[in-house]
């Protein structure tokens, strides 16, 4: 089962029916969800002399923001009588995916590398979604999708790269917009795949337009990065590891890198090391447990606090699905 | 400085009043915090197969709910013209007054105890608040605060045992009345000295009479539990230890005991070891770090369940300021 996209497809983005689209999907999305909080962190305010807001999508119920697009896009599944649903995942796009199953009383598969993270991999069985194992450097994960989908009238929720997916991310703008009564200079976006960046983006630039939108991503991953400069997506060049395991994408979507060029966007990227510390930072001043990939937007402003001087940046803390071992070994580690 | 009350002394409870003076506080305490979320617990649902809504009092900007005590406490303070305070506490309601005095521009005293947690002590040092010790088993704090009152201009801030602190406390009920779009059954409150419970139960009887306000008491340290049994203010026996080291006040306030016996509040009680477990819970579900008095409440839910059959239940959680030493050691030793 093959799904159209209801938008024109290439470089044409009509911004102002994306809106929409973020709008009504509010109710697929709050049906289930509550409204995450939007966090002050002192210390981070006087790193930058300005004011840092958090947006803790951690604290999702699947421990991250991927619950908005699933929510969104499978209830419109859902609607048009699809039962089953196929997602590939590195893990919090298969929770939220398993989640939204079990709202909506559908069955869900999770194609997931055979290195996910135990927390993530738990997760994704108590919500009783069926789950395969494909190796990440052997293996394409779509083509095991695609093949699960071959036999089946099952659809594939896709993690990032689909309209239904981007506006159900872009709740999460709705959400700032009503929580926050400055107006925000930057958004520093944890980025993969970019549905978020392009959803939020999109929606706080309707109402904020000189808002500077920054994807996050780990030293060596930053294809968004690369991308933006040179004008169109590139591959990252990901000679390195990075403990980020939710943000190996190895470049831009191919709908939402138009999206976030549209916004234009800007792009950081910061080392593990960063990563570290801030996963440390955030545990010792608010007692929030990130795990890594959910860290890159405050270990980018720690790379470079002087960007953001005496500005008001709201920052996402994407996800909070994390191994313990993994998580005390970060902080030990963090310098 | 001696502040006169303005509420009749003794058994008359004007709850109405109460209410209004709850109201009142919010602008005092949202100009400087933000709304604390509403957690939903997908595992705690299954356990009462019923729903369990968590107020994450621990994301505060001191990571405690105390800050609203303070604050509203010290906003009314700072009107007449008071500039300086002490405070005696065992830790959040010091990081609270801090704050507050940081906040408002006034000059506040600490006295804790020597065996403080670093996290807490660090935090008030953070927030520019002068710290005196004193020796929880040979010292009274009370003599310490009073003496240090009696040389200078400065007002005590009581962490419990007073009407503006009580309301201040209250306007945590004000938001979850707000975030809950269903009638509770049960509000299951971390019970020191009873104003949390007094401020928070008082709101929410207002518009739900039938609500059961039950305090959550470490086991030992349940005097609450016990004065409701007897219908008078008496202390636990407390021979045993806990870990609990914000809850260890040896007997209900005057004033919140009979506020909370008017509102029929009952009360539970719940090991170390459940703490540990809540902890646990809360960590590996939500990402969420709580200090052990902050866990009282879950810890009492789990020692109980089946009394909470298919209820609503609003359960607070009150802290998260806690060593990572010390958390991890809870966390390792949870059965």
């Amino acid at each position: 089962v093959i799904r159209t996209s209801p938008y024109p497809s290439g470089a044409s983005i009509d911004s102002e029916r994306l809106v929409l689209d973020i709008e009504a999907a509010c109710s697929n999305v709050h049906r289930y969800t509550s409204h995450t909080p939007l966090i002050r962190a002192p210390y981070l305010d006087r790193l930058i002399r300005g004011e840092v807001h958090l947006k803790a999508e951690c604290l999702q119920p699947t421990g991250s923001f991927k619950i908005r697009g699933a929510l969104h896009a499978m209830s419109q599944l859902r609607a048009s009588g699809q039962q089953d649903v196929v997602a590939f995942s590195s893990g919090n796009h298969g929770i939220g995916v398993a989640y939204a199953a079990h709202c909506l009383n559908m069955r869900a598969t999770i194609v997931v590398p055979s290195d996910i993270p135990r927390a993530k991999l738990a997760k994704i069985r108590s919500l009783g979604a069926d789950v395969v194992f494909y190796d990440r450097e052997r293996e394409s994960r779509e083509a095991i999708a695609t093949a699960l989908c071959a036999h089946t009238e099952a659809s594939i929720v896709k993690p990032y790269d689909d309209w239904d997916t981007i506006a159900g991310q872009g709740t999460c703008g709705v959400e700032i917009k009503e929580q926050l009564s400055l107006t925000p200079d930057s958004l520093l976006v944890c980025t993969g795949g970019g549905g978020f960046a392009a959803g939020t983006g999109t929606y706080l630039r309707r109402y904020y337009p000189e808002l500077s939108i920054i994807t996050a991503e780990p030293e060596g991953w930053d294809d968004h990065l690369q991308s933006f400069q040179v004008g169109k997506r590139s591959a990252a060049a990901a000679t390195t590891a990075s403990i980020c395991d939710g943000l190996l994408a190895p470049e831009p979507g191919e709908i939402t890198f138009v999206v976030n060029q549209h916004n234009r966007a800007q792009g950081m990227s910061a080392s593990d090391d960063l990563v570290r510390r801030a996963m440390k930072l955030i545990w010792e001043q608010l007692g929030v447990g990130l795990e890594p990939s959910g860290a890159i937007g405050v270990a980018s402003l720690l790379a470079q606090p002087e960007r953001f001087s005496e500005q008001i940046v709201v920052i996402t803390l994407s996800g909070g699905n994390v191994d313990r071992d993994r998580f005390d070994e970060a902080l030990n580690l963090a310098r």
